[in-house]
């Protein structure tokens, strides 16, 4: 499995990624899932991946064969990034058709999905969701982030914590403890983890963080977190019980 | 969906349920998923349910006309909390034959799993999961608690602070949480909130709560736990960002 996630602030743009991959439980191994596109001062292109790993890597093999034989759409050649979107759409669909009725015969979902984030000159930070049939959404102020993979423990700490207006510094602790969260649940998902923030109009990712399962940081991280639940948890108001069967009386038999 | 939980503690046991049913968006119910079928000073039985609610229904009648009939295996006269669960498993499987054949029919797939808990006289308290097949187990120091449903959401929390040490009302908090960050991160799991707290010993469900969306005492829980993790979020430890591409040097394409 995967966990990646992108957050759109007011100030700029966070994204992350664990590195596991497994075809059950005797087939892990490390991929990395987040990679950088950018052309510094010019275009910031950040992409995370989830699904199949050879269809991941398939279209990231055509992005760069696009970019060195200077194909007239390419990554470097999109004017915004909703072209970008669009493109990376249309190289999904070219994975569907030459991978797409071999994997049904097996069974096996066609799945392939990205967030792109990042910024070109002349345009605002946008944050994008490619679905596996090539169409996409941009993330806006309502839905500041998207999560593909294993999404759902890393959720509620976002739902909690994650607004556009999040200082981006504080965006970024919130998806790594995200990511962390996810990793602590659910073994498909496992560092290390890729961690990249874009401040606006810097056109360019000054801000790289890559955080083995051993790195002191992460640990210390962790190991906060759970501290700060644990007390906050212990700080929670007192329960107003009712002493009272009422709350169930509906599964009371009928003895008579 | 549903989300249901229980927790065994060094000094007692919680279980706790959302009340929410749905298929599709547009057919959405309110149905109580915990029952407390206890007899007070004797035994303190507590089941919560998930999965088709015709089938954790039909499994509720039978064990109440089994009740009703004094046949000779019934909840009333189990001996211990296994042969509680060999017992509810047997009805499952009931079930399963009755109904299994016309559910396959249209592709439904036989969805009915169950957590009880509690302590008959005699013995010590117990925790069992039961399983669509009627196979079930039962809950250890190491593993204190148990989920059925839309689990994911709420597992986090639970990883980070229960364990079976956990005193008992702090356990009740975070069964709570649990569900809240359900709730709130997923439409298909939704108040009232019922929660049970049973005491080692007492072979009674004294404290009961039921929580409706608007209950005060949620909102202000709710509400405390969000600013509770905004603030921790912010005081986690600064970045140690690394300015290089190298974590991402994979990526760069070979534009020679």
């Amino acid at each position: 499995m995967t966990y990646c996630l992108g957050i759109t602030t007011s100030s700029g743009l966070i994204m992350a990624a664990d590195s596991r991959t497994n075809a059950g439980v005797d087939k892990v191994s490390t991929f990395q899932k987040l990679f950088d596109f950018s052309v510094p001062g010019e275009r910031a292109i950040v992409l995370c991946t989830s699904g199949s790993l050879s269809l991941s890597q398939g279209v990231l093999t055509l992005i760069r064969r696009d970019i060195k034989q200077q194909v007239e759409t390419n990554l470097y050649s999109c004017p915004t990034l909703y072209h970008v979107a669009s493109y990376m759409g249309s190289l999904i669909r070219k994975m569907h058709q030459q991978e797409g009725q071999w994997l049904k015969k097996d069974g096996v979902a066609f799945s392939c999905r990205f967030i792109v984030g990042g910024q070109i000159l002349g345009e605002e930070p946008e944050l994008y969701l490619i679905y596996n049939e090539g169409n996409f959404i941009h993330a806006t102020q309502e839905t500041p982030y998207f999560q593909i993979g294993e999404t759902k423990y890393g959720k509620p700490i976002l739902d909690r914590t994650v607004q556009y207006q999040t200082p981006l510094e504080t965006a970024a602790k919130c998806a790594l403890l995200s990511i962390d969260a996810t990793i602590k649940s659910n073994l498909s998902v496992g560092p290390p983890i890729l961690l990249v923030m874009y401040e606006t109009d810097s056109f360019e990712i000054k801000y790289h963080l890559k955080l083995s399962g051993e790195d002191p940081y992460l640990i210390d991280l962790s190991s906060r977190w759970q501290n700060a639940l644990k007390e906050a948890s212990e700080q929670m108001p007192d329960i107003p019980w009712r002493y009272s069967l009422k709350a169930t009386e509906d599964s009371q038999p009928n003895t008579d």
